[in-house]
């Protein structure tokens, strides 16, 4: 089985993440924890490079090297993974390539959709969890009210999440929309139900 | 026009990539050369990435960060110059990529192609020149008769040296295979006129 929950900065990812994996070690599932890109010396490399921001990088080679660490963490640790019994859960996936690349309009979302087809071998989560927040609701979370100086960040992050919607059915497998507006339990509990509405339709 | 030269090592690419671009500096053209991958920070970065023998990496995952320099080498480099009207000459190009990923059947040279298209936006040569040699003739000029411990890697260039000359006609743009076991100024001859054959179906 494998899992992936996705969403914009500030929807919760990292705590709801955390609970999850938790919950499956306890119910006696083998967890094989990833985040993508990253999980590997090659993806944590590749990593390093789009996170340095004097490298001038046009929008396609960023695309391309997302795509170059997911295919390692595909080969090294998520089919292994799978192979091997276990439950990978995913900080992300393909689904956050499409529409960070995407948005705006600076790369076309088939092609990304493609590219990622090639880079993941068609390996896919079995369930992706889109963590759902308005981006201001988000924004506040982290800092308060947002000011004018963060206002553009804001409605940047407002597209990104438009984004999220529009592809999120585009994924293979299941998916589905939480509000990540709730209590962090309310979240949590919808996001329980979900995996366990998943596993017996993937274990029977 | 853009021109590139391909083969295995050992072939002469060096030496008639130097007379190539003098010759058509003295002709008055501007020329932009420019290797593949590399010629870029962020393409030499990624060279980095590649080199490091350290860094385990699936095939898939070298192909895609060749893809990402040659994206950032087109965007950044050929683009720009081909609009401004230069000749750019490449030391390789997706050729070289398509065959050192696939052979050896590790990869698909279809979804090699495929991600070339993307990678490159349909940005090809005019012209791609072969240097073409046995690859045993290679190794000699490299370092005198191939000893037992080098006899495989002869054997994995021949096949690289046939891998080169069954995927040429795939190439967008017009292709020649060059015979490279001639003299440096026999070579140098062929090349000449594969490019003077060129230039005028180009600027006509």
């Amino acid at each position: 089985m494998f899992l992936s929950i996705d969403g914009i900065d500030g929807a919760g990812k990292t705590t709801q993440l955390e609970r999850l994996c938790k919950w499956l070690r306890e119910s006696g599932e083998d967890v094989e924890f990833v985040r993508d890109p990253g999980s590997t010396p090659a993806g944590e490399a590749i990593r390093g490079l789009l996170l340095d921001s004097d490298l001038e990088m046009h929008r396609r080679c960023e695309a391309m090297l997302y795509m170059a660490a997911r295919t390692q963490l595909v080969e090294a640790r998520i089919r292994p993974a799978i192979a091997a019994g276990k439950t990978v859960v995913s900080d992300r996936y393909l689904l956050a390539n499409v529409v960070y690349q995407s948005v705006g309009g600076e790369a076309d979302p088939e092609l990304l959709w493609e590219l990622g087809q090639i880079a993941t071998a068609g390996i896919y989560p079995d369930l992706t969890i889109l963590l759902d927040l308005p981006a201001d609701a988000a924004a506040e979370r982290r800092s308060g009210p947002a000011d004018r100086v963060e206002r553009r960040g804001v409605e940047y992050m407002e597209q990104v999440r438009q984004a999220f919607l529009q592809q999120l059915p585009r994924c293979q497998g299941e998916t589905v929309v939480i509000d990540a507006g709730q209590s962090v339990d309310g979240v949590w509990s919808d996001i329980r139900d979900a995996v366990q509405a998943a596993i017996p339709r993937q274990d029977r």
